[in-house]
């Protein structure tokens, strides 16, 4: 399993993906899920892969040697803007599905992937995609400025509660750890360490780029932080005061 | 679909379900889930429903008229302990199976059904199943002392981080209602009214009994105390020092 999350707010786009990848139960592994295409000054994207990873790996492969785009052969370096690096990566998807999809069907298996795009090209603003299976895709918008994939439900409830526009890029973080260190306690298919990419509006670059790992003092901090908030906050509701309680 | 909560904690229980069905995305209805069989000083039991409501409201409905366990045939009120309770609900389910499965699955339709029975007969300890769709159970215990049915995912974080045996009823009151708030927010087929049952320990009758709908004083406090909570808590968490956050 995986979960990925990432985020669009006014100041830019924080990207954040675990790393377990399993083949049954019993095989367990850890692959990063998270690739950047980077021209700086000019354009950073971040993509974050979910599904069956020899697909992913494939359509990650694809899109470095070029995939035809409207009679082209194109790259996430050298589409014009932001929805045609989504609709690159949907053709990828594709043209992986025409290459691998009939021989995975034959042996029982669904063509499954799902892919978060995220990034800003010069001229345009940033942006964020949710490419399905099907090549065809989402964008993140002011309504919801987030977008997940893989086991998404854990880590939800406290993007819906809080994160909006206007969140900054340092709170958008620590948001994104407390979703992953959710997802992470309950579903032990999703686990350590993470990749985690921010691009800030208009640096055209990657800010970050950082591996976190069990011991990363910051992902400690916020989780200890985050879990013994949580007891506080609860205990401090008020009591109801039914009849037996 | 449906969202289901018990607790079995030192002090007693509570059992907390939502009454939204659904037959496909248009057709929203709106069903308790909910049953109790009590014997006022000597037993006092809930029983909480998920899965296809015309199985569930038949298993009850043979669980009122008597169900053959053991060369016997039982109802909630009259058998030992609570272990019997739950092979009751499981044999009235496999009767269930054997009546209508053959007739679902030649429409397409899977047999399936959950269900959370919580309670206490004089004599023994209050205890809390899961009762699955092949009539089975599993109990829960110190290590997990609540169990889920239904729509689950979105409530289970706030519970594994700080439920243990020795919450109160009061505060797993207050617990249940979160969790039940977070998958409400998340998921749309699960929905108001809630019914809520709370058994203390050795009252052997059920204390609480009451109808939550969107009115409730104590529910709104609960739902907006905590949303005010997390955004402070999240606020005040430390932030990261990140190239470019």
């Amino acid at each position: 399993m995986t979960y990925c999350v990432g985020l669009c707010v006014d100041e830019g786009i924080v990207m954040l993906s675990d790393t377990r990848t399993n083949a049954g139960l019993d095989n367990i592994s850890s692959f990063s899920k998270m690739f950047v295409a980077e021209v700086p000054g000019e354009r950073a994207l971040v993509l974050m892969t979910a599904g069956n990873l020899a697909v992913t790996q494939t359509v990650w492969n694809l899109l470095q040697q070029g995939v035809w785009l409207d009679g082209q052969q194109r790259r996430l370096e050298t589409v014009p803007d932001m929805f045609h690096a989504a609709r690159l990566v949907g053709a990828a998807v594709r043209q992986v599905q025409q290459m691998d999809g009939p021989a995975l069907l034959a042996q029982g298996f669904a063509f499954e992937c799902s892919l978060l795009l995220g990034g800003q090209v010069a001229g345009g603003p940033p942006r964020l995609y949710l490419v399905y299976s099907a090549g065809n895709f989402i964008e993140a918008t002011e309504d919801t400025p987030f977008l997940q994939i893989g086991e998404h439900k854990y880590g939800k409830p406290i993007l819906d509660r809080v994160l909006n526009m206007g969140t900054s890029l340092s709170e958008g973080v620590a948001l994104t750890l407390i979703s992953m260190d959710s997802t992470i306690r309950s579903n032990l298919s999703v686990g350590l360490p993470l990749d985690l990419a921010v691009i800030r509006r208009d640096a055209l670059a990657v800010g970050t780029r950082k591996r976190i790992t069990e011991e990363d003092a910051y992902y400690r901090a916020i989780r200890e932080g985050w879990a013994g908030a949580l007891r506080e906050a609860y205990l401090n509701l008020p009591k109801p005061d039914f009849p037996a309680v």
